[in-house]
């Protein structure tokens, strides 16, 4: 790898982005998006004890102009729903010709990307690696970690929205499940099902 | 400060955002820039021993189209030419109507803002810190560190372009240079004067 005439090893401390610079904070829980899982028995067993925690996500406030820009950061955490990973609820935008970028802090994990016409793909996600959404993708986070929380940086242009419904409706192609005690992707056996 | 969930003291290796997730290098000389520092005789005494390289900046290559993105990384090297620390070029979008999103992995130093009717603000810019810049602002970065490389994240619009040409002209309404030892900002003498 090149280096660059930073020292060997340079670190930025996590703790260093403070949370006080974004206005917005969302809060999602397992009952939010508890549809999304696969095993529907294991997700109802775990609410019969608790409502966990999937993810933070604190963002800025833009006005939704062109030419604006949305920025963020998530800590999605790490667990499983049967052997399914914590993931986000994952989205398309609203207007579908906007992109996203990601850039990873912390953690390790994959990033599950859809198009409305069906194309798939799944994306290694760990710190330090930046991925880019193009436009038309639906995009979603998976934390493979048994014990760290995946973080991660993110913009996107101020107007772009988002579209929950479709991926609600039929789910993405892929999902990240354990096997064996490691991340295997699989096809989702209730794709496109209502 | 909030905590979130993440271990205190959890770092990200620099070393780990490798340069070739990046198409695009641009390295910049003094001699690129020479006429946008106040002391032309140092400058001068400089370029006749060496062209120092002042940045270096990796970044995506997508469509300059509207909804894409463009994203990349910039290293800012410690130094000064006469009393002023070593900055980048600096910039209006061409596309005026367009914002930028600015993430400091290391480092510390000054961002300065100028609009086209005169307005003018110097921010602060440091590790783990995020700046907005709002559409319509021209922006430029200031490395104030004796020692240490200011290594940043960006992404804004990809179809946003770069306008060079005012600021070249005129200036920036601020300066920032060494006084006592310490980084201050003063009004730029020149601005306005071709």
């Amino acid at each position: 790898m090149i280096k660059l005439g930073i020292p060997p090893g340079s670190t930025l401390d996590l703790d260093d982005l403070a949370p006080d610079q974004f206005e917005e904070h969302v809060t999602r829980r397992l009952s939010e998006i508890v549809s999304h899982f696969r095993d529907q028995e294991a997700a109802d067993l775990v609410l019969k004890q608790e409502d966990p925690v999937l993810y933070d996500v604190y963002a800025s406030e833009r006005p939704a102009l062109d030419g604006e820009l949305l920025y963020g950061v998530t800590y999605l955490y790490p667990g499983k729903i049967g052997s399914e990973y914590f993931m986000t609820k994952g989205h398309f935008h609203a207007i579908l010709e906007t992109a996203e970028v990601y850039y990873c802090l912390q953690g390790e994990g994959f990033m599950v990307l859809d198009t409305p016409e069906g194309d798939s793909s799944v994306e290694s996600f760990s710190r330090g690696k930046i991925l880019y959404v193009p436009p038309r993708w639906a995009h979603r986070v998976v934390n493979t970690s048994n014990d760290q929380t995946l973080v991660f940086f993110f913009v996107y242009p101020a107007n772009a929205g988002h579209d929950y419904e479709l991926i609600a409706a039929r789910g993405f192609r892929k999902l990240i499940v354990e096997e064996d005690g490691h991340p295997a992707i699989i096809d989702n056996p209730h794709w496109l099902c209502e």
